[in-house]
């Protein structure tokens, strides 16, 4: 096995020049079509890398649309129709039943149609019986002069969080028995994990207001990375201002700093904003979801982490990588 | 294992109402985006149900693409750019460049630019090796006021296909040891299954001229049925008019009839169009592609297969569906 990792690999193999507005490498695609321009995005999720095959089906089918709506909403892009792909080893009703009920309630909550699709049925492998593969494309529609990707953050930029971070992460230790978090945090860490909220909403409002975003999927330092390399900058990041439940001050640094800055599956949106607009950003915060300034962008580049006092955190992260080296 | 099949599948979970000028149970999506139209389609290819893991990868990448840009040929829509999900248990560098070689040879045959997708690595499921999967989600524009879809076909109309029937299907006999055939027709028959043409310039060449058409991807049979369900009309088929390859002659007529009419991966044009239109379509057949007129639409519902007497033919054929009982 090579060492190429999944960043480097779609660089090498997949980013070609190309007469689309943005092509491979950004949340989404951008396509004009007359006057209008469109986002389309696709995630695909793998039995046993993204979920295991006792997960509970109503759970899989939001978190497999929600995915794909969290990275319309990193565009700023109004959800319009989705393509679900699906291939399974046999037809089990109720669970595709239970499958349908939670793909089709965050469906119908961004009036967001399925237009298409294909099923089919999962073959055994190797001997070992066929297993569940959903592929989601969704299309969104953005505003084509106010378009955000990842690439315009400019230095003196604030960086903002939605939410908080590293539950997700901490639910994948409590599932897989490596930490154990008393009720009703487990609850609440589990219900991160398989229900991801995509900020369609923030990500709509935040037009004409955010520089560049990102959605958080494969941990903070990582998106952020992506976000930096897209913008050509640098960043400073205040590691006290990362938003984080109560639970977090239970673990020892180490662990907060792996779970909170590297940990995926957030689906939080990741967004920069000139100081200018800070009031008019936090507006848009509700009872139910913060907005957070966590850092600033910087010209020099590379990422700096600072603690309380402004000195440099030396922290040793493992970010997720699906062909990264021995992950 | 219930008997639900894959179209009744589809039908009883994921056929919703929807806004969208066509949705689920045509080849293509369509959408209409400011003054223009697009058609969207996507198509899953599964390691050890749609291929082989010791399949050529550059044939793979070939045919992944092209049973795609095959949906937006029966569409009338040009090809425009696509999305790529892929799941591979381990980086194999040899295998990527190979087929990329075949995906991106196609695609830029039809100017269809990558504009994103999905990486991912497949883990191990149920003790067995990852297997490698594609999901591909091909764009095209349609011409709004001349669409055809499935439902257009009107009794009196002659139905047409493009190339001939049967080869791709005798391929896979081939390959699983079942059917021996002598070259240089072996060859041919396993080119036709590996490096499907998709037929996009007759299927542009067709709008303003065909009433409804379908790519032929689970047999002739099975995809007519489909046509004339969504018309509401019936067929008369000439059997001994549907077009095959001349190592047909060599078969018994049981085989014959199975192979060519109900054998799948032929990716040619199913289309009918009134009979005043004859000689325009006619002039759209080249040296290398023929177009040829096997039978017409009734009104009385129902496919009757007619020999050369006109008389009517029982065949007993399996068609395909990745979910029939017992498949």
């Amino acid at each position: 096995m090579t060492g190429l990792g999944e960043f480097a690999l779609i660089a090498r193999y997949f980013a070609r020049p190309c007469a689309e507005r943005q092509g491979v490498g950004d949340d989404c695609a951008l396509i004009d079509v007359g006057a209008q321009t469109l986002a389309i995005t696709t995630d695909m999720l793998l039995e046993g890398v993204h979920f295991l095959a006792r997960a509970e089906p109503e759970a899989l089918g939001h978190k497999a649309l929600a995915v794909n709506l969290s990275d319309l909403a990193a565009a700023g892009a109004g959800p319009r129709c989705f393509l679900l792909d699906i291939a399974m080893p046999r037809v089990d009703e109720r669970w595709l039943e239970s499958f349908c009920r939670g793909l089709f309630a965050l469906a119908d909550e961004y009036a967001c149609a399925l237009v298409g699709g294909d099923t089919t049925r999962s073959a055994p492998v190797n001997g070992a019986a066929g297993a569940i593969t959903i592929s989601i494309t969704a299309i969104g529609e953005v505003d084509r002069q106010h378009y955000r990707g990842r690439s315009g953050a400019r230095p003196g930029d604030d960086i903002w969080v939605s939410g908080r971070l590293g539950e997700a992460a901490l639910a994948l230790a409590i599932r897989r028995g490596q930490r154990e978090v008393p009720s009703p945090h487990r609850e609440a860490c589990l219900r991160r994990m398989d229900w991801p909220e995509p900020r369609v909403a923030l990500g709509r409002a935040l037009v004409g207001l955010a520089t560049a975003s990102i959605d958080i999927s494969d941990g903070l330092v990582g998106d952020l990375g992506h976000l930096l390399e897209r913008s050509g900058v640098g960043a400073r990041l205040n590691w006290p201002d990362v938003p984080r439940a109560e639970i977090f001050r239970e673990l020892d640094v180490a662990s907060q700093q792996q779970l909170i800055l590297a940990g995926g599956d957030d689906y939080e949106l990741l967004f920069t904003a000139p100081p200018g607009v800070r009031h008019a950003i936090g507006a848009l915060a509700t009872g139910s979801l913060a907005l957070t300034r966590i850092g600033q962008i910087d010209a020099a580049p590379g990422l700096r982490l600072l603690d309380g006092d402004g000195a440099l955190i030396e922290a040793t992260l493992r970010s997720f990588d699906h062909f990264a080296s021995g992950s």
